[in-house]
C-alpha cells in the first residue's frame, strides 16, 4: 500500500487529503497544517520536520513557499511533488526525487466534489516516479495526463480563462439580473446548456450571438444599458474580438 | 387543442416546430420558411400572406423583419407574438392582439435539446393572453416567467454575457491548449464544475484565482506566455475587474 503524506490545508490539501482517505488502496500517512489541530482520519502535524517517513510528500501550498517546504522536508530519496500549474518541479529541494502531481479541477472546501472528475497533470524526473504517480492517479479512479512544464503552464492559464474568467462573467450575469428583482435560477438552464454544448460542438463553431451577426443595433443598445463603465469596456472588448474573429 | 403556427425557420423556429410537433396537447398548423419546401411533420407555406387561420402565429424572425411580417399576416384580432430578446411587442402590427414568447436557451439546428430546460418569458397586452402564452409553455414542461420589457432586455444582455462572451472563452481556451498540442478534453471535467458550482454557490462568492488573491508573479507569467495582443489585453482587463472587485 502506497504511504501518502498531504503537505498543507488549502482548497487541494483538503480535498486530496478526502480522496485518498477514501481509497482502500492508499495508507493516508499524515497531514501537515498549521491552522487544522485534530482530524479523526488522519494523524495532523504542524511541524514540517517531524513529518514520518513516507512513500510520496504531496506538497499543497502557495506557489512561493513550495521551494522552502521541500527543503525542510527532513528525508532524502523519497518521491516529493507539488500539485502546482505553474511552477517546474526544480523549485523543490534535489536532495528527494521531485515530481508534479497538478489536478486541473477547481476546489472548494465547501464543496463536495465528484473525485474521478479531477485530470492529474503527472511529471517526474525518472520513469519509476512517473509511474508510480500515474498510479497514483488511477487507483482513484481519475484519468492522469503525462505533461511537462511548458505544456502544464498553458493548462493553467486556459483554466484561468475557462474557470475563473467565464465565473466572473456569471457573477456580472447574476447582478445584472437581480438589479432588475429577477432570479439568477432563470439564466441557470442556459448556462447549462453553454457547457453542454461544448461536449457535443467545437465551441469555436458554436459561437452565436449579436457580435457574431454583426447587429450593431443590439450591441450598442446593450452598450447604453450597461452603467458600470468596467463592464462596458468588458462588453465592447469582447463583442469586437468576437466579431472580428467569428463575424459574418 | 391550440392551434400554433410558426413563422421563421432560423434556430428557434427550427426547435420551436419540434417542440410543438411532439406536444399532443398542440396542433402544429403551419411552418412559414422561405428555405425549406418540404417537412413530414407539418404543412410548410412560403406566403406569409396566404396562412391560415391559427390561435397564436410565433414569430420567430430577426428583429429587424418582425414588424414587416406581422403587417403581412393576413387576420386580425389573432394572438400574434415575437420571441426576440430585445424588441417590444409594440413592433407587432396592432390589428391582432400582441405578445412576447421569448425562450431564454441557445439554440443550434443541429443539437437536440432538453426542452424542458426552456425558461419562456411571456408577455402579453391582455391578461387572457398572457394565461395563453403560459398554458402554452406548461403544456410543455417548460417554466414560463412574466417579464416586461425592460426585465427582459436585462435577461437578454445576461444571456450574452453567460453564453456567448463563455463560450467566447472557451474557444481561446481551446486554442491556446491545441496550440501545445493537447487535447481540449483535459480541461472539460474543469469547465463541467465551474457551471455546477453555480448551483450550489453564489458565483459571486465562488470566484477564485490569481487575481483574486493578488498573485502578481502568476499574472505577469500569462501576460507574457500570450502572444496574441487582444488577447493579452482582455486577460488583464479581466484581471484588473476581478481584483479591483474581489481582491483579498
Amino acid at each position: 500500500m502506497i504511504k501518502v503524506t498531504v503537505i498543507g490545508s488549502g482548497n487541494v490539501g483538503f480535498h486530496l487529503v478526502n480522496l485518498f482517505y477514501n481509497s482502500k488502496k492508499i495508507h493516508l500517512n499524515e497531514w501537515y497544517s498549521r491552522s487544522i489541530k485534530f482530524d479523526p482520519r488522519v494523524k495532523v502535524i504542524n511541524q514540517i520536520q517531524k513529518l514520518a517517513e513516507s512513500d510520496i510528500f504531496i506538497i499543497c501550498v502557495n506557489d512561493e513557499s513550495i521551494s522552502e517546504i521541500s527543503d525542510n522536508i527532513d528525508f532524502e530519496g523519497k518521491l516529493v511533488v507539488h500539485t502546482s500549474g505553474s511552477t517546474p518541479y526544480e523549485v523543490i529541494n534535489k536532495k528527494n526525487r521531485r515530481g508534479v502531481f497538478y489536478p486541473l479541477q477547481t476546489f472548494s472546501k465547501s464543496l463536495d466534489l465528484d473525485y474521478s472528475e479531477i485530470p492529474f497533470c503527472v511529471e517526474a524526473e525518472n520513469e519509476d516516479d512517473l509511474k508510480e504517480l500515474k498510479n497514483l492517479s488511477e487507483i482513484n479512479g481519475c484519468k492522469f495526463y503525462e505533461i511537462g512544464y511548458e505544456e502544464r503552464k498553458t493548462l493553467h492559464l486556459a483554466a484561468i480563462i475557462s474557470n475563473n474568467f467565464t465565473n466572473f462573467l456569471f457573477g456580472i450575469s447574476k447582478e445584472l439580473i437581480e438589479s432588475k428583482n429577477l432570479n439568477f435560477d432563470i439564466l441557470k438552464p442556459l448556462i447549462r446548456e453553454t457547457v453542454n454544448k461544448i461536449h457535443k460542438l467545437d465551441p469555436v463553431k458554436a459561437q452565436t450571438g449579436p457580435a457574431r451577426r454583426n447587429d450593431n443595433n443590439i450591441i450598442k443598445m446593450h452598450e447604453e444599458m450597461l452603467k458600470n463603465d468596467d463592464i462596458k469596456t468588458l462588453y465592447k472588448t469582447i463583442s469586437q474580438m468576437i466579431n472580428e474573429k467569428y463575424g459574418n
